[in-house]
């Protein structure tokens, strides 16, 4: 049995490094045979030949990132995200992603708003279901850690995912996304998880650095920092989840610096020892 | 009536300019009479001194930082913790604070057990209640943001800190420090503001920035960012808070490089505005 079969590797791991070809054959090389894709890194390449290189290569697409950000007041720029979303769940199910993560957006410039930002931020989601489920794809709702609150998401737990999903009654076209890096601190999170349940579309793994330096690009590979990865892979797990485990680094002075052959190798023993 | 009476300002706000002694003339001659305390500035100037000082200039002190760091594994360095913070009742109590904030401690080195210091930290605070009982000192229970749990904090929210304080069975010697900087994230803010009820023994006040660079060092001035200070102070006045805002601004950028007597210019100001 292969032991890297239900690994996957996000694109952004190796962001600075490797075009989505180069991922996609990179990749591939070392023996992983799964991929999230970025969207400015499809449309780089074209959306037919990034459709079609994915193919040809046998990668599983495990997310499309990343839809959202549906938090503005202006119903002009509203629209324009709705729509913006609508191209993206047409893009995820030409690329056979198997989700598009979708984060909530932040608190706009001059706002101090944060349950109107929510309340937006869920009505839009709720007008994108039907879209999502005519295409049949999975919109992955991705709690994000509270410090990019303001910034990107003020979905800010898990728990309040799960109301989301209850609240819009929403069928298998709504997922939840679960990322240790955001989650790990919460003291529901046991609890969280179980209700997630077969909600749970996607799995992504990296790890909390204790000198952590910035907000969004310093992610540390699984093993380097404090977060219990394999307990939390066992929580989902438990709660249904029999897909991948996808390895999503963020990191500015490390990771994005180096040769990425290397930062696959390196993807590949941590996930055996510590995932 | 004076518009400051319930204007306290906590002196790490002025932390690179001035002293304790500095401080508390600097404070009084701009018309704020209430004052939070960091040791290493107390003991800088000698606690008998300092609380001379305090006392002579009609200062109310609404909080003395920082007790706990209590979720250490080895023995001895939990039990040199626990007679640290037996000793900072005691100088709570010499300078007639009206609480000792108290965080629970971060993740140690090597360590990826949350759970496992969390119950440390809980079993440390457990210890030091017939302390503070005896002494008359409330502790101050403060969660902290997500973002600093792995460095400072595993008590991440307000509903895990009114948890603890229900576990412990704790009388009136326990209460809890709401900090709007840390909280004002929570999907669950209002439900726990108001579980805490009279538990709340301090409240404090700051900014979230759009563009945070720093985890622990870079806060706003109320009025430059996102959170709606107003809002959080409605909160817990409703739940039968009627004590200080206390300004604690932690800030390397920005207001720890100016002018001491315009930083609290410019905390009259917005305090008037903001809070």
């Amino acid at each position: 049995m292969d032991e890297y079969a239900k690994l996957s590797i996000n694109q952004i791991t190796t962001r600075d490094q490797w075009s989505l070809a180069e991922a996609i054959t990179g990749y591939g090389r070392h023996g992983i045979h799964a991929i999230s894709v970025w969207r400015d890194k499809l449309l780089e390449l074209g959306i037919r030949e990034g459709a079609r290189m994915l193919s040809d290569a046998g990668m599983t697409v495990t997310g499309y990132c990343v839809g959202g950000l549906l938090s503005a007041r202006d119903d002009a720029v509203f629209q324009e995200r709705l729509e913006d979303n609508r191209r993206m769940i047409e893009e995820a199910s030409t690329i056979g992603a198997e989700c598009l993560v979708l984060i909530a957006g932040g608190i706009e410039e001059g706002s101090r708003d944060i349950d109107g930002a929510r309340e937006r931020a869920k009505e839009g989601l709720a007008l994108l279901l039907p879209d999502a489920r005519a295409a049949g794809i999975i919109i992955g709702l991705e709690p994000l850690h509270p410090m990019v609150c303001s910034l990107r998401s003020v979905l800010t737990t898990l728990e309040m995912a799960n109301d989301w999903c209850e609240e819009l009654g929403a069928g298998d076209e709504l997922g939840i996304a679960v990322d240790v890096y955001n989650v790990w601190w919460d003291p529901n999170l046991a609890r969280e998880i179980a209700r997630a349940g077969n909600r749970i579309c996607a799995f992504h793994v990296s790890d909390w650095l204790a000198d952590t330096r910035d907000l969004r690009f310093d992610r540390g590979m699984m093993g380097d920092g404090v977060i219990d990865i394999e307990k939390i892979r066992e929580m989902v797990e438990t709660a249904g989840y029999a897909g991948y485990s996808e390895v999503e680094i963020f990191s500015e002075r490390n990771w994005w610096r180096k040769d990425p052959d290397d930062v696959v190798e390196t993807v590949k023993d941590r996930y055996r020892r510590y995932v």
